[in-house]
C-alpha cells in the first residue's frame, strides 16, 4: 500500500483529565494529555497507516517540547510546528460514570499560541506541499481572527493546488461569545466552497446554516442533498446517537453522490468519551484516500469511533488491523 | 436565598478502602475517607448551597486533625468539634464490581473518641443555637450508652427549641450485639416523638418497629399512615431498590400529609455503592428547608443519590446544578 | 473437614497486564502478576479450603524468589519448586472494555525455566507422595519436549498409585506452530486415558479429537457420552458463553455418569478476563475431592467463575463463603 | 491564645506538578495543587493556630469551586472570594533532583480571574474589616493595572485604619516584560511607605530599589538601616542560602529596630523547594502578632521554611508544635 | 545448611502509611501493610534462610485473612495464628524526610485481637514444639494483662523445654499509661531470667532496670557485665546512632561472654526509618542459631539493620546473600 | 546550525522498573521502559538537537509497535526498524536506595527479535546512507552470532564510506558465558581498526585487551597512548567514579590526539543509575560532530551524564540548554 500524506491544521491543547472518574474536587491526581481535533484525527490516520504532519503554533517552552513528543509518538510530524508565545488552550475533564455525564471546564483558550499565530503565504504552500489532504476545523473559525483568516486561506490554497479539503463542523455555540449566529454562518459559508469531505450533522444544517429554510423540509436526506450540491461535497458525513433501555447507541452515514449509507447500529460502552467523532473523521479520511466502497467507509469509520470510546484519551489509538478484526467478530472478549 | 444552616450529630469514621475494586489480600494501595451518616448528609447539604455544622468528638491527635480539614473542605463547619481519645472507628470497604458486591469489614467502633463522647446540657445548647434544622442517626441510638443518651437530648432540646429534627432509622441489626430487639426497639420509639422528617424503610416498620402487628396489616401505605401519625412526623422518606433484567433501579419516596409521593424510576449504575442513602437525606433536608413541592422533593432527592452511586467516596459531592441538569436531561453524555 | 492435598503440574508465567484499561502504547505504568494454570486452580482450591503444592521450576534469580513468595501468599506450597535457568514465560495483558476485546501478547515461552526442566521419576513420586489429586494442563503437552514428557509420566504415576487426575484441554492452536493436528491429536489421546476428570468443550472434541466422526454425529451429549466412556473419564467440565441484548452470559455443564447437568446462567461482568476458566475448574476440583452431587458440583464451579470475571489478576481468590453467599443472593450490591 | 485574624491579597494559581521527579515530556501523571503568595501564607499562619481570609477572585466555574475547597481544607477562609472568568494562573512544576535544579514553565498568567479582577472601596473596606495584618505580594505590582491598583489601595487603607501591612517583595524580574525597571522601581516606592513588615533580601535593596547608591555602600547592615528608616518599616526579614561541601544550609534573618538578628544555620533538604520563602514568612507574622522577641521569631520562621523544603506542595502545612519540636531536636528521626 | 526453626509470640499490626512523603492531612493514598516486632523479626529470619511460625492472634475477619496472606508471603507459618475478635492495632505513619522526622498516630490498640487473646498451656505447649528459639517483645509486658501473662508463661515453658528465648526489651514509656515504672520495671525482672538473647540499649539498663544505681556507674560495659550476669543472660545486643556533618550512623554491638564487640560505623540513608531494629535482631538470631563468632555475628547484624533503613515497610526483606555483598563492597551501586 | 544524523546500531530492551525504591517481592507496580545502549545514546543526542536513526530489528507484534512510538518520542526515526519475532530482551530493575545498590536481573535476551536478525548488505547501505557516523554497542559482539557479524560489517561499511565510527566497549564479562577471553579480546580486536571514538575505561584496556602486558605498564596515560595509536583512534573517552566521605563523585576523559584531558569533578546523586555512560556518550558524539574543543567536549559530556543520574529511564532527556545551564550554575535549586 503506497501511504499517503495528510495534513491537519489546528490547535493542541492541553487535557487535564482527573483519575478515577473523581470530581475536581477530590483528587489532586491527574492525567495529562495532548488534544485538538486536528492532533486526534491525525493520530488516528496514523494509526490507520499514513504519513501525518500538523501546522500548529506551539508555546516556546518546555509544555511545547513536550507536545512536539508526543505528536511524534503518536506518528504525527513535527516539521512544520512553529513555536511561540508560552501559552496553550487548557481544559479539565471530569470523566463521566454511568449516567453521570462527563464535564469539561475550558480555561484560557484564546491566548493561546495557536489563538495568537499568524501563518504567511510562503509557510502555508510549504505545509501543504507533498499533502493529498488536510483537514480543518471549524473552530479555528471562531477562535481568533487570527486563526480564521489562516484557515480560509489553508482551504483555498488547498484547493487551488489540487488538494483534498476535509472540514469537521464541530459547531460550539458556545465558544462563539463575541458574534451572533449571522456572523458565525458567514464564516461557515465562506469556507465550504472550498471543501471535499465535510463532517458535520443535521443540527449543523439546520441551526447553524438554516438550510431546511432554503429547502422548505427539515428531511436529512433532502437537506444533505441540498447542502453537497450547493457547496460541491463529495462526502458529508457524521455519526447518530441514541439510546434505548438504557444502552446507548452509536450509527455512522455517509452521503455521497445522492446516497444516503448507514452503518450498523453498535452498542456503545463509554470508558472516554472526548475525541469519538475524530476517530471517525479519520476513518472517512483513509477510506477516502483508499478509494473504499461507502458501505465500507461508513462502517470502518463508525467501528474506529466505537472503539475510540472505549480507549482512554482523546487521540485515537486503537489499529486498522484492530478495527478490522472488530467489525468481523464484535462478541469475542479476548484476543490471544 | 437566604442559606439556612443544618446541624448533625454523629460519628466521623476513617473509611480504608481497596483502590482498583481488588480485594484486601491482593493489594497494599488504599485510599483514606472520612466518614459517617452526619458527615454525609452535611457535604450533601453543602454542595447544595447551605451551611452546616458536625457536632462530634474526634481523637485528639493527627487524624482528628486531618478529619477536620476534610470537613472543612466539604464545607462543614469544625466549630462544634470536641478532641478527646486517640481512636476514630474504621471500616475496610471491598468496592464491588458488576455482580460481585461490596463487601464491608468494620473494626473497633465502640471505643472511638465519639463512642466515648459525653455532652454537657450546655455543648449541646451552643450547638444547636442559630440552627434550622439537626440531623441525628440511628447508629448513635446503638453505638455506646454515651452517644445515645446525646442523641436523646439532643433530639428533645431541639425540638424543644423550635428546630426541624431529621433522624435516619439506619437500622443495622449486626451493630446490636449487645441487647435483644425489644431494647432496641425501645430506643427507637423513645427519640421518634422528637422528630420531623423521619429516612426510613418498610422493612424499619415491621421489622424493627412491629407496626404491621399493631396496622394489622403490611400494606406500605397503611403502616405510613399509621407510623407518621403517631409520632407526629411531618415527613417519612426513603427509597426502594429494584432489579429487572440485570439492571438496577432505584426510586424515592416521600409520605407526607397523608399522601404518598413516589418519584421516577432510575436506572443505577454503581461505582461507589455507600453513602448513596445520604445523598437522598441531603436532598430531603434542603427541600424542606426552601419549602419545596414533594413531587420536585422526591425527584431532586433520588437524582442526588442516583448520582451518588456514580462518585467515589460516601460524602455526596455533586452540586445542586448537577443534580437539576440530570433532571432535566439523563441521557446526556458530555458537558461542555 | 478434612483438607485435602492437591498438587499441579504447571508454567508459572509472569504477566505484565497494563493499568487502566490502555493500551501498551499508552502508558509505562504496569501490574506484574504471576500466573499460569497451575497456579490458578490451586489458588482458587486454596481459597476454598484445602491444601496445595507446585509442581514446576522457577528462574534460580530474583524472580523465581518472588514468584515464590506470590505462590505462597497464594496459599500454594513452595516445597516442589526447583529453580534453574534465567527465564520465565511472559504475557503482556492489554485489558478490553465493554465492546473492545482484552489483548494478550505472548513474549518467548519455550526458553523459560519450565520450558527446560527435566523431571526424575523419584521427583515425580516425592512430588504426588501425600496428595490426593493432581492437575495437570494441556499446554504441557505442546510446549517443549520436556513438559509433554514429564505431564505423560506425572499421569501416568498419579493414576498408577490411586491419585485423581484432573486434566485441562486448554487447546490453543495458536501455540502449536511445529507441529500439526494430527500429531497434537495423539498427544492428547496419550494422556486421556490417565485422567478422571477433564475439563474441556464440545470444540475440544470436534476441532482437536475429532469424535464427531467417531460418533457420527456434533451432538453434544452423545460426544460426551462417547468420549467419557472411551477414556473411562468420570466427570467431562466445561462452561458455555453467550451473548443476548449486549449483556453476555455463562453458564456451566457436567457431564458424569451418563448425565449432563447445566447450572443456571449467570449474566457476566468483566472486570479481568483471564483466568475465569481454572475458577471454574477449582470449583470442580473442590467438589470431587467432597463427593458433592452434580447440581451442587456444577453451580458452584460456575459461581466461581463468574465471581472470578470481576476481580483483577487472573488467580481466583474469592473464598468459599463468598461464593456461597453468591449463589444464595445475587442481587446484594454491598455486604456489611 | 487569643486568635488573630489575618487577611491576604493574592492571586491563586494552579500547580501542575509532575510525578515521581519526571520530565514533563516524560509521564502524563500529574499533582494539581493551588497555590499563590498569599495562599501559601495563610496555609501557614491558620497552621500556626490564627484565624485567616483571602481576598482574591477566582475562576466562576469548577476549577475556581474546587479552589475554595481547598482553600478551606488548609484553614483559610472562603467568604471574602469573588468568583468571575474562567482562567486561573498556571505553573508547570519539573520537581528538582539532586543537583539537578527543579523547573518552572508559567503559562497565561495575565487573563486570570485575578488578573482582570476589579476591587470596589466597599469592597476592600469589607475585607479589612476585623482582620488585624494584611499580606500583599509584590506580584501583584505587576501582574496587571488592575492588581495593581487594588494592592496599592489595600495597603493604604490599611495603613489608615491601622492594621498591620505585610509586604512580600517576591521580585521577579523575568515577570516584568512590558516596563523598565525605572517603572518597577516606582510600583514599590509607591507601596512601600504603607508597609510594616517586609519580606526582601539584599538583591531586592540594591538590584531594584539602588539603595546602594544612595547608602553609598553595599554594606547590608547599612542598607537595612537606611531601609527601614526611609519607609518606617518595623521589621525587615528574610532568609540567606549557602552552600558547603555539597550541603546547602539556610539562615533567617530580621532587621528591627537598629537590630540584625540572625538564626541558626539550618542544613537544607529539599523535596519540594517552592513556597519555603512563604513559611517563613507566616512565621514572621505570627511571631509578630503574638508579640515575641526577635531571637524566638527568627529561629521559628527559619524552622517553618527549613521544614517546608521537606513537604510536598507550595502550601506549608507543618504545624507550630512539630516546628517547635524541631527546634528542640534536630536529630530526631522517628516521634511516637 | 540445616533449617532452624524460629517461633515469635506477638502481635501482628496494620501500618496505614502515607504515599509520598506526604502528611496525613495532605493526601488520600496510604499504603496498607501488616507490621509488629514479632512478624519482622520473622521475616528477617526467614530472608536468612530458616523456618519460621508466629503465635498470635488475628481478627476473624477479611483482615485477619489478608495478615495471613502476607505472612505467608513473607516465609512466616500460619499454622499457629488463632483467630477471634474484629480488630487490630494500628498506627499511621508519615514518613519523614530529610531532617523532618517520621511520625508514628497510633489507633486503638488494647482492644485487638491480641490484646484480647488467651492462651492455654497446651497450645504453648503446642507453639514451642519443633522450634529452636522463640521471640517474645517488650511490648507483650505492657499490652493487656492476657498478652503479659502468655508472654511469661511462654518465656517459662521454652525455657523449661531447653528453647532459646529471644527477647526484645522494646521500652515505650508511652505505651504504659496505667502502671509506674517500678511496676514496669518488676514486670521486665520477672521474665529476664528465662532469657538467653536480650535486645536493647543503655538506656534500657539505666532509665528501666535502674542497674547505674546497683552497679554504681554508668559505664556500659560494667552495666553490661552486671546485667548479663545477674541473668545470666548469653547475648546482650543493639544498636548506637550518632550524628556527624549531616550524617547519620549506626554501629552494633553484641556483649557476650565478658566481651564487648562492635561492629563497623555505618552511614545510614533512611526511606524507611521503622523496623530497622527488627532486622538487627533478625541477623542475631540467625547468627547465634548458626554459631558464628561474635564479629561476624554484630557485622551482619548491623548490616542487616543498615538495609533496612533503605527499603519500603517495617518487615526485613533483604536476603542474606544481599547483606553478605554489602558487607564486602559498600559503594557498589549497581549490581548486574 | 546545521543538523548532522547519527545512526545507531543495537538492541532494544524492555526495562522493568519497580516503583518507589521496592523489591521485586514487595510490589506488583512496575513502570515499562525501552532501553538500549544505542536508543539512549541517540535520545540524548536527539536532546541535543541533532536527528538519529536507530537500526534494529523490533518483535512484529504490539511490543514492537510500542518501541516504535517510544522511539519516535525520543526523537529517533523508526523508518530502519525492521519487525519479526515476537520477543525482546529483557530485564527487572530494583532501583536502589542510599548505600543499597539498584539490583539487575536479567530474563532471555538471546532469543530476542534482535538476537535473531539478520542483515543483508543492501540493509547495511541503506542505513548508513545520509549519516554521519554510526554508533555500534560491544554487547552486540557477545549477544549472538547474528549480532556480531552485523557490527563487523557495519563498522567496516561505515569506515569504508568515510562514516565517523564510535564504539563503547561496554564489556560485561557476565553475558560471555559460552567463550573464554582470549576469544572475546579477538572481538573487539577485529572490531576496533574500524572505529574513531570509542568509550571505556582502563579496566578495558587491561582486563579485556591486556595492554599493560604489551605496554610494560598500567600507568594510564601510555596505555591510552598505545590503544590509540594501534588502533588510530581519535577520541578514546569514559568516566571515571570515586567515592569521599559518604559522597559520590564522577569526572568524565577524553584521550585525544596525545593529549588527556579531565572534566571538574563533579557530585553525584543517584535517583536512577542506568544510562549515565550513554548520557556521557551522546555528549561527546555531539562535540565530536560539532567540532568542539576537547576541555568543553568532556566538560558537556561529563555534565550530561551527571544529569542523567537525577533522571527517571535509561535515555537521556535533559536538554542541551539544561547541560548548558548546569556547568554554568550548579548551586541555583530552582529555574523559573
Amino acid at each position: 500500500m503506497t501511504k499517503k500524506r495528510v495534513l491537519a491544521f489546528g490547535e493542541v491543547m492541553l487535557r487535564i483529565a482527573m483519575d478515577n472518574y473523581q470530581l475536581l474536587e477530590q483528587t489532586k491526581d491527574a492525567r495529562l494529555n495532548f488534544t485538538g481535533t486536528g492532533l486526534n484525527v491525525l493520530s488516528g490516520v496514523s494509526h490507520f497507516g499514513h504519513k501525518t504532519s500538523l501546522l500548529t503554533q506551539l508555546p516556546d517552552n518546555r509544555l511545547g517540547e513536550a507536545a512536539k513528543a508526543e505528536m511524534r509518538k503518536l506518528g504525527i510530524a513535527d516539521d512544520l510546528v512553529k513555536q511561540a508565545g508560552h501559552h496553550m488552550g487548557i481544559y479539565i475533564l471530569e470523566q463521566g460514570f454511568g449516567n453521570r455525564p462527563a464535564e469539561v471546564t475550558y480555561l484560557d483558550r484564546i491566548h493561546s499560541s495557536f489563538g495568537i499565530s499568524r501563518w504567511s503565504d510562503l509557510e502555508i504552500e510549504d505545509g501543504l506541499e507533498n499533502h493529498d489532504l488536510v483537514h480543518i476545523c471549524g473552530i479555528s473559525l471562531i477562535l481568533t481572527e487570527e486563526t480564521r483568516e489562516a484557515a480560509f486561506r489553508i482551504a483555498e490554497q488547498a484547493k487551488t493546488s489540487g488538494k483534498l479539503v476535509c472540514f469537521d463542523f464541530n459547531y460550539r455555540p458556545s465558544l462563539n461569545t463575541e458574534h451572533d449566529n449571522q456572523w458565525l454562518r458567514e464564516q461557515y459559508q465562506r469556507i465550504l466552497p472550498f471543501t471535499d469531505i465535510v463532517i458535520g450533522s443535521k443540527r449543523d444544517l439546520i441551526e447553524l446554516l438554516r438550510l431546511d429554510q432554503e429547502v422548505g423540509s427539515d428531511n436529512f436526506e433532502e437537506l444533505c442533498h441540498f447542502f453537497t450540491k450547493t457547496y460541491q461535497i463529495d462526502y458529508f458525513v457524521g455519526t447518530e446517537r441514541s439510546r434505548q433501555d438504557n444502552q446507548r447507541y452509536i450509527r455512522g452515514l455517509v452521503y455521497s453522490h445522492e446516497q444516503l449509507v448507514y452503518s450498523a447500529e453498535y452498542p456503545v460502552y463509554i470508558f472516554d468519551r472526548v475525541g469519538t467523532g475524530d476517530a471517525f473523521a479519520a476513518g472517512i479520511i483513509v477510506a477516502v484516500l483508499e478509494g473504499w466502497p461507502i458501505a465500507k467507509m461508513v462502517e470502518f469509520a463508525t467501528a474506529s469511533s466505537v472503539l475510540a470510546h472505549t480507549t482512554l484519551g482523546d487521540s485515537p489509538m486503537v489499529t486498522r488491523k484492530q478495527v478490522e478484526l472488530f467489525i468481523e467478530n464484535q462478541t469475542i472478549d479476548i484476543m490471544r
